[in-house]
């Protein structure tokens, strides 16, 4: 399957860092020093999942003809609604009728869940042409007043068309892609959680969750890049999640990989969540060039993670 | 694929119909006129959704063998924790490493959208033993105040063993399944939501999802026996989703079937959401008998829709 085309929605308004210190007494220099972020994005008071997911889509839909979509998969575990999903919002502003529609949540490994689920209605036939789609607003469940968590999040939407076939132009071919839980190691069930009706997003195990995503993003990059006959110096770029840039300096460290070959935005995004390696490969989609080879690497809370090589291709 | 094993697990809490009178005046008989529901039952304070998961893997764990199980999907729109959901809490109860985990919602549906993601996890031959999981608390989340809505909602779980091969003995083999969304219908989006930072359950179009609920289980109850060259005369049981009784005696009176053929649980557990008809299909499994044909027919907010043909096999 083929990644055909991106695009993002990112909230208007920007809280830097002088508000947390403003607030919370927090250093804004600690937090560049302590995560890289320089500020990050808020989902305004009419905005949601819901509306960041049409908005990314609105955004594709400039870009690309989604007229034959015939599935709509959106990760997010900060949904607005748990019933009417960003999927839904998506079906209902493109007023395409009868195809399947879900949400999904693998916390901040849900992009590649999503991926996971569209390759499989496409191996069964059930679908050609598929709409994934990531939103989160962690705005809405965070606690800002945390001292140690709550300067870190942000807020944003992906959406990108998949197709079955190769479409023409570039675009990026999905070699393998490869998800799992780990609930079961270090703090799995009690890293990260966020239970909506007791508290929102909760980060009591920042340490566990920090060692665990340096080693299992390294780790599953190598790994797929292995499985597929390739080598470290055969990947282009490498699109770690976007939860803090000491970790994916950490995991660039350990594989011996150039800063410049690291896309990312949390220094200006926060993190966003399941959306943001997405967000990061649709922001460097015009960079990418025929024979490129990217690894999206993600892990997140529950634990879970995975990897996904993709190929630019041309036709 | 095959329904290999089924077990579900109910909390003890019971909730009468007096209950609601006492609270708010309601006559227990139109409630029962109104809903077909006598009573329901409530998760106690240390459960949830992902307390009630592990309940039902528990008690599955008492009648097969999971120690081979490869994928755990968890569908809920009720999700005690969006991060650790109830795949990952099975996962770390039964200590299964590397193997994808996710949790999905789309509302009611969820059942038929967890029973075609491991469809494609099979076909793709990335699993072959999964656990299909369903788990609600809606009084999580429910308005119990409310006057038109709040007696409907129950809490409970279901889990499902699912074999890509026969299994030895009696099993349900999925002849089809098939999900859609309908967001773009009626109230789609607007008919039941669940906004976790705003109020929770609310169901402000009651009428209009009583309607859809009738029209569409009916209808794709039809379309998936055609589709597979059976009658209504070759279906042994209809498996509705558990919203109301007058719903289900709606459906079985336009498709002019027996009430004996409708396996049915809302009027002692109230509407358990997505587990409802997968509860109702797990306590009637000592029942089934080699070449009955079930339906599972679902309906729920968003809207989401989805069928799905059984016929129980003898190896």
């Amino acid at each position: 399957m083929f990644f055909e085309q991106a695009a993002h929605y990112i909230p208007q308004k920007k809280v830097s860092n002088d508000y947390f210190e403003k607030k919370l007494g927090l250093d804004p220099n600690w937090i560049v020093e302590r995560t890289g972020m320089v500020e990050r994005r808020r989902a305004g008071a009419d905005e949601n999942t819901n509306t960041m997911a049409v908005a990314a889509v609105e955004n594709l839909k400039s870009k690309a003809d989604l007229h034959d979509v015939d599935l709509i998969v959106a990760g997010s575990y900060t949904f607005y609604d748990t019933i009417v999903t960003p999927a839904h919002a998506v079906q209902k502003y493109l007023g395409i009728e009868a195809i399947p529609v879900l949400g999904l949540t693998s916390a901040c490994s849900s992009f590649l869940n999503a991926a996971e689920v569209v390759e499989g209605y496409f191996t069964m036939g059930k679908s050609k042409k598929a709409l994934l789609i990531l939103s989160e607003q962690n705005s809405l469940y965070h606690n800002e007043e945390d001292q140690k968590s709550g300067h870190l999040w942000g807020d944003g939407a992906v959406a990108f068309l998949i197709s079955r076939n190769q479409p023409k132009g570039l675009s990026l071919k999905v070699e393998e892609v490869k998800t799992a839980g780990a609930a079961n190691v270090g703090k799995g069930t009690e890293g990260v959680m966020l239970k909506p009706a007791h508290g929102g997003i909760d980060m009591p195990h920042g340490r566990d969750v920090f060692i665990n995503a340096c080693q299992y993003m390294a780790k599953t990059t190598v790994e797929i890049l292995t499985n597929n006959g390739l080598s470290m110096d055969d990947l282009t770029y490498l699109v770690p999640h976007q939860a803090n840039n000491r970790i994916s300096q950490n995991v660039a460290a350990s594989l011996q990989l150039e800063e410049s070959r690291i896309l990312s935005n949390v220094q200006y995004l926060g993190n966003t969540g399941s959306a943001g390696s997405g967000i990061a490969l649709s922001e460097s989609w015009s960079k990418y060039k025929k024979g490129d080879n990217l690894v999206v690497s993600v892990f997140g809370g529950g634990y879970s993670y995975g990897a996904m090589l993709l190929k630019a291709v041309q036709d």
